[in-house]
C-alpha cells in the first residue's frame, strides 16, 4: 500500500516572509509552478489515486488540483477538512518573521517556530483574525476552533482525521494522496514514523515534491522516497 | 431557496467543432476566461454556496473550480458524479460536425442533435472510445455505462442524482451550485420547469453564465435569471 503526501507550493505570504497559519492566502506564481511540477512527477511515475484529501485552505486545494490535473485524474473524489489545515499561528499570523525576531528576539521566535509544545501568543477574543468569524468554520464546535497551536496541538487534531477517515480508505485498498501543509504533514509523518518530539522539529518536507510512503498492513512505513529523486 | 447552474466554458473540441460527449477534453483558453468570468459574476452578486456538484469530466470540474476560486469559496465540499456528465454522443464522438453533416446529411445530423428521443449511432463493443475502458467508470455497473444517449436517456440518469443527492441538500437549507454540461443541465431544467419534449430542444443555456433559479418549498422555480444581465 502506498500513500502520497504533497506539501503546497510557495504562497504569497511565504514570499513576503509572513507567518501564515490559517490565513487563507493564495499560491504565488512560483507556488503554481511547483504544484504543476508535482503533477508532472506523478504522471511520469504513473501513480494513480482513488481518493484525495486536503485542507480547507486555498493554497493546499489548488496544489492538489494542479497535481491531479497534471496527472489526468482531476475527476477523483476530493475531501477537504479543517483538520488538515496548517498549524494555527495565533497572534503571529500576518506578522513579518524578521520584524518579529527583531522585536521578541531570535531565540523566542525560534522557540515559537521549532518547539514541539510551546504555543504562540494566542489571538485575543475580539481579534479580526479569529477563525470563528470565517464562514468555513461556522458548523464546527467553537471549542475546536484554535486561537494558536503548537505542533503537539496540531497533531492532536490531525490524527483523528487520519485514523477515522483516511486510514480506513487505505486499508480498504484505496490509493490515497494528501495535499496539505508543512506542519499538518509533519504531524502525520511524526505519527506514521513514530518520530520523537525533538527529532520531528528538524524534519523539513520540501514544497511541491510528492513524498511516497510504502506501508505495511498496519500502515507502518516500510519505505519512503520523494518523486523525481 | 436558490439554485445556481453553470454550463462549462468552451472546450478544445467545441473550438474544433467536434462531437464531444463523454470524451474528456479540457477547456480552451476562451473556456478558462468564461469560467473566470463566472467567478467574478458570482462574487459581484455576493452569492455564497454550501456545497457544489459537478460531473467527472475535466471541463466541468475546472469551470467549477474557477467559479469557486473567483468567488473565494474554493473550500466548500464538491461532489463529482458521472450522472452529471454530458450526453454520451455514441459513435459520433470525435467526429467533425460539418464532415458528419456532409456524410449523413444535415437533416440526419439535426435529428441526432435536436431530437429528444433519437439515439446517435452507438459505439461498437470493441470501440476504443467505450467508457467502460475508462478508469473513472470502473466501479459502475457495466449496464449503466452508455454507448450513446439521447436527451431522454440523459434525463433518466441525471434526475435520480438530483432527487436523491442534490435536492435533499437544497431542502435542508444548503445553497447549491452545479457546474455541468449543455445537455445534463438541459435535462435538469426540463425536469424543474416541466418543459415539453419538443420545447426543451429549443432551450440553449449559454456557457459560463451562472443561471439562478429561485425555488419554492417543492423546488418548483418561481423565478430565473442569468447573473450579469
Amino acid at each position: 500500500m502506498k500513500l502520497v503526501l504533497i506539501r503546497h507550493g510557495q504562497s504569497e505570504w511565504n514570499k513576503l516572509n509572513l507567518f501564515t497559519g490559517w490565513h487563507d492566502v493564495d499560491l504565488s506564481e512560483q507556488g503554481v509552478e511547483e504544484a504543476k511540477k508535482a503533477g508532472e512527477l506523478i504522471k511520469e511515475a504513473g501513480l494513480q489515486f482513488d481518493v484525495a484529501f486536503t485542507s480547507v485552505l486555498t493554497r493546499a486545494i489548488r496544489t492538489l488540483d494542479y497535481a491531479l490535473e497534471g496527472s489526468e485524474q482531476l475527476w477523483i473524489p476530493v475531501y477537504k477538512s479543517w483538520r488538515l489545515n496548517e498549524r494555527h499561528y495565533g497572534a503571529l499570523q500576518g506578522l513579518n518573521k524578521q520584524e518579529t525576531a527583531d522585536k521578541y528576539g531570535a531565540d523566542q521566535v525560534q522557540l515559537w517556530r521549532r518547539s514541539y509544545d510551546t504555543l504562540p501568543p494566542l489571538l485575543e477574543e475580539n481579534d479580526d483574525r479569529q477563525a470563528k468569524n470565517d464562514r468555513r468554520y461556522q458548523l464546527l464546535d467553537t471549542s475546536a476552533i484554535p486561537t494558536g497551536e503548537n505542533l503537539k496541538v496540531t497533531l492532536e487534531r490531525v490524527i483523528p482525521y487520519w485514523m477515522d477517515t483516511i486510514a480506513p480508505e487505505i486499508k480498504s485498498g484505496k490509493r490515497v494522496v494528501i495535499a496539505a501543509h508543512g506542519n499538518s504533514l509533519r504531524a502525520l509523518v511524526k505519527f506514521l514514523e513514530d518520530i520523537s518530539d525533538d527529532d520531528i522539529m528538524e524534519l523539513e518536507i520540501p514544497t511541491g515534491v510528492p513524498l511516497v510512503y510504502e506501508l505495511d498492513d498496519d500502515l507502518k512505513p516500510t519505505n519512503k522516497y520523494y518523486l523525481g529523486e
